[in-house]
């Protein structure tokens, strides 16, 4: 089996060979005494080996605390960053997806080594990726349901986030659905509480994109929040499938992979894994984990959709952090066919279209807005026709003051939304 | 249903009850702009509240970034912390322990209200603690499966970390058991790797504790790795049981939250949860969570052993934090039957017994050693009798060094280990 290739950022006042050092003894034999049966052979098999180390700057104060200070350790001038790569022996961890998470992360992020440690990508060995499903339609299956191409996927989030009974999701539903949406997903904050079951509010959702299909013949996807217990998403996924859906919707953090892994080996339906929680795992940028890292656990579990934010979101993450996560969704780990759709969301309307389609250089995408599409002037329709609008332009290349010339919609949306 | 209670450490360049705001509105209802469906009552019945603000130190910049700055908001004198305390009304989440993650945290760490987030505390509403079985055993059982009552459990961990064929790993185990151990465990980087499946490994570490069983009348605990897929942990756990094991480990945040719960409905041994990864949700102190919160997800879902570092641990953690997240450990949340076993390890030897036993005001624990046994210059039987004896001082108010006078164990390990 090939050998897992982990690359970190670390912050360290220890020489960086030391440090590194430490990354591969504590994730293969750390223990803090000499103990008599690690024999040289066994840390020939199964030894993790430090294979890059390129050194960054230097800092005089420590990102986190718990590090031993300069001080302690001889011939140190501060804090040093440095990029290291660390492999691992594809046989310590075997096809197991969880097992891996342990290996490359693990005890790491505790030890008094480093004052940042910061997993930035991993190479999965093929054998391992091979094991699991991966997602089962991804960009090419989402886009065969709702039979969009050669543009992003439209989509809104059902607002208010909590409070809706299923008949009044229904109803909304029904009149977010004139707006000629491909796509509408449940608010993390509601799964299947007691005001609003999955079942009945699959039901009263489905009804209204049955009749809209009979109306128009158009499909639009509904991620249905099916977060819980295993039992309860199996469960679940069942009675939207059985209410004809197609789509769930999984707070993959909340959850945790190996619930995902099993949700995936029992879906007929896309998997719409929503990040909350991730800002835990990622905001300090010296701790956790890189998107580019963290995200392949979960995609090659099984996840279709994958949630990336949004250039100029409302949130605290970067542009540059958020084109390289969906660059990311949308590259092959073991195979072509293992790649997701990047979902982007957060303060999104026109003004992001062209910016995002520019870094990205494609179009597969989910686009969502919440306020984009229903805090437009002319109602949701004008909303929803703004935003393709706004990518027309964008896969163009003409300057959306240009384009709103003749496009009404994007027009009044210029003149509406605040540019950031 | 009662209300869910949370609290949060922040650190926002806003006014604290802007900010405070900003959790309840971002966690019930936040969008960009207003949108027309959200009504008064709709709010009332499920917005989320500010119970309580304590305005805590003001610090010039910034801990996490992307938030916005001081300069961006009006009467802003830097970056102010606070304790805020925000109810969600207990039918937003119902029942369920992923949604309860997703309310009390989600999105929140990624705001750009906060340049610090962190969340301390968790008051679970009786009803949804209640819908979760717990700890099946707890401290109690762990207790009465090994016999040992009025003092803590002493165990190992079996080392080297990978790389033992099953065989081996028996023969290793055949070894410490003549140490007189109560309890033996994986380490976490071996789970069901080709090398040694579980099944194998289970059946030849039973063998020996069988015989050793049956030569001593002893029974030891022993906490085997079965980190998995959910269908590869139940399989695993049913080969345990099937050997005679009285115990499964799982890294709980690799697996994650509903895997647990899962694994919990179908356990007939304790659950030993180990908190590796652990880390990257806590490390950066303005960020993530306490272990006072975040352990009760995994508790409600059924862990009976929880991992909580030990004092002067060989990791990053303050012995406050490991004593604050030992005692949480045992503290009930909806019910005297839901408290877990605290394991401490990392470092340990008879050198913490005092000053653990006193702090923590109890002997309900596991304390795990590695080194500390394994590392005595007199073997593994003096390593375990210098811990037990280490404890008898510690529980009697007797020094260290005193009781060693007629302790031979003991002194030979206050010789030889690094007082810290």
């Amino acid at each position: 089996m090939e050998r897992i290739r982990a690359r970190y950022r670390i912050e360290t006042p220890y020489p960086l060979d030391e440090a590194a050092a430490a990354i591969a003894g504590e994730q293969s034999s750390g223990t803090f005494v000499d103990v008599p049966a690690e024999t040289e052979s066994l840390q020939e098999r199964h030894g993790a080996t430090v294979e890059e180390i390129t050194e960054l700057e230097t800092v005089e104060e420590p990102t986190l605390p718990g590090a031993r200070t300069p001080a302690e350790i001889d011939d140190s001038d501060g804090y040093r960053r440095a990029e290291v790569v660390v492999s691992y022996p594809g046989e310590n961890v075997g096809t197991s997806l969880p097992n891996l998470v342990t290996t490359v992360g693990g005890n790491l992020f505790e030890l008094r080594h480093f004052s940042g440690l910061r997993l930035f990508d991993i190479d999965v060995p093929a054998a391992l990726a091979d094991a699991y499903p991966g997602p089962q339609f991804g960009i090419e299956g989402t886009r065969e349901i709702v039979d969009v191409y050669d543009r992003p996927l439209i989509g809104t989030i059902i607002k208010p986030s909590v409070g809706l009974s299923p008949a009044e999701t229904g109803e909304l539903v029904g009149e977010l659905l004139e707006a000629d949406l491909d796509f509408i997903k449940d608010d993390e904050l509601i799964a299947s509480p007691p005001y609003s079951p999955v079942k009945d509010r699959v039901t009263a959702v489905m009804g209204a994109i049955d009749s809209y299909r009979d109306e128009t013949g158009n499909e639009v996807m509904y991620a249905c929040n099916i977060t819980g217990d295993v039992d309860e998403m199996l469960e679940r996924h069942d009675a939207v499938v059985n209410a004809g859906g197609n789509c769930v919707m999984v707070s993959m953090n909340s959850v945790g992979l190996s619930a995902l892994t099993e949700l995936r080996k029992h879906a007929d339906v896309p998997i719409h894994a929503h990040r909350n929680g991730w800002g835990a795992l990622s905001r300090c940028p010296e701790l956790g984990y890189e998107y580019q890292a963290y995200h392949q656990f979960f995609r090659l579990a099984g996840a279709d959709q994958m949630h990336v934010n949004g250039i100029r979101n409302k949130f605290c993450e970067s542009d540059e952090s958020v084109i390289k996560s969906a660059k990311a969704v949308q590259t092959p780990i073991a195979s072509d066919d293992d790649v997701a759709m990047p979902v982007f969301s957060s303060g999104q309307w026109a003004d992001q279209a062209a910016d995002t389609h520019e870094a990205l250089g494609n179009v597969d995408l989910l686009y969502l807005a919440g306020g984009g599409i229903l805090g437009h002037p002319d109602g949701p329709a004008a909303g929803v026709d703004h935003l393709k609008q706004g990518w027309e332009a964008a896969m163009k290349g003409i300057p959306l003051d240009e384009h709103a010339k003749d496009h009404q919609e994007l027009r009044v949306a210029l003149d509406h939304y605040e540019r950031r």
